[in-house]
């Protein structure tokens, strides 16, 4: 287990928040997968070579098959925001991420889950080098 | 119990697809949210009149504090969506939604669910008319 | 030149709109290219034909290569719009979309222009059927 | 004339893309307007102070009113991109942005420019801070 789970900061924008004042709820699944994009590419496995392109070779695909939040504080323009994110769990097909937003005062404002699962016609598991990089990620559960 | 749930329709369009072929996965609470808003204007509580604007009077904020989702079938662009929602739940100051997108074939894509809560300084629950116009659309659980 | 342009109805949703209580520019491309995969489906020439897939064989590419707007009245939400969108100019390898954006009482709220650009090692210039569909549509500019 | 335009950075995200395996057009105008913001914020006048709460006292709308952008090059996932922001005019009550987008070679792969007016009941103008802080980062033309 890390000391620390992996952190991912971001600034509230305009285009995240609504007429109601506050970031729209939708909004927190993108920054979420920002965090998880920026993650990814610090275990060595960049989400731009998993998905790969038309004319490349194999690729590992790995849609989220859940995700969930919980807000517990509006998130207003300006605020900047850290994202905890840390492994929940790993298993042969499927692994799965929490987060945790905090504004400045290192308050939660709000968290999330995303389980993400190995799709593709052939299913031999997560690649070793992956699963392993995750399982130094698993931390506590939020 | 309506004998229907309610119905929301839309288009997969570019900007919901991502480089992986797909509808990237955050857009479902989006497209939820119409489905929502398009729900509350036939119930007689448009979102424009409860959200208000800053010089009007009394307002009533309805945030969403959860929300979670289910993925079972990937979108591709274009494809025609049928949203299908229903109330799961009112208590004195919250309400809970389920939604179940099919595609054309009638095939569950994605099912998820919102909570919305009342909030404010003062706290007289839900307005009755509101409490009452939801409860004629609770239905079974997804 | 056709009798009407081409009409494509939305309303301003929550998202669309920020803490400045009005819709958020940049989504008047988004709306726009909604229009715009609408009335592609209408001249028969649907994005998702012409995009393809990674296992699909040739594809047709016709990236947006400028856009402009001008903002006139802001759009509010719930708002019901009109967009009306028709074909400024046809060329070899290049057309020119017009949009405007109505409220519900006839007044124009935006403009909005996209030059869409044929991409490709071989250059054919426009499918033909493309172009005469295009071209039918051919209207006054705004 | 600074000796430097103003720079801000971002990386194209998954849900920056889409199925055509490139950024969709739109979303250039949503990183044009967070470099905008953090621009702002340098100048000491940050937006979630100009646009304010309901509950606050006097405000300064600065609506964008025309935006317009040229695409050279594709941005693709994972694209580290360098966005250059400098003023090209300021008048009275509206001033006008230009932006550059850069990829990690240093390529330009799109310009932008955007005209903010300033909009309220009374017209003093623009702000005398704010007019001069933009006056001091007036630039070439793209």
């Amino acid at each position: 287990m890390p000391a620390e789970p992996y952190a991912y900061s971001l600034r509230i924008r305009l285009h995240d928040t609504d007429a109601a004042g506050v970031m729209f709820y939708g909004h927190l699944f993108r920054h979420a997968h920002d965090a998880y994009e920026s993650f990814m590419e610090q275990l060595g496995f960049p989400l731009h070579d998993l998905i790969g392109t038309a004319t490349a070779g194999p690729k590992v695909r790995l849609p989220i098959t859940r995700a969930q939040a919980r807000y517990e504080r509006p998130l207003r323009l300006g605020e900047r925001v850290r994202v905890e994110l840390w492994v929940a769990e790993v298993r042969r097909r499927t692994f799965a991420l929490n987060y945790r937003f905090q504004d400045a005062q290192g308050r939660t404002c709000a968290t999330a889950q995303t389980l993400h699962c190995l799709v593709g016609e052939d299913d031999p598991g997560l690649p070793e080098g992956l699963r392993n990089a995750l399982t130094a990620w698993i931390g506590d559960a939020v």
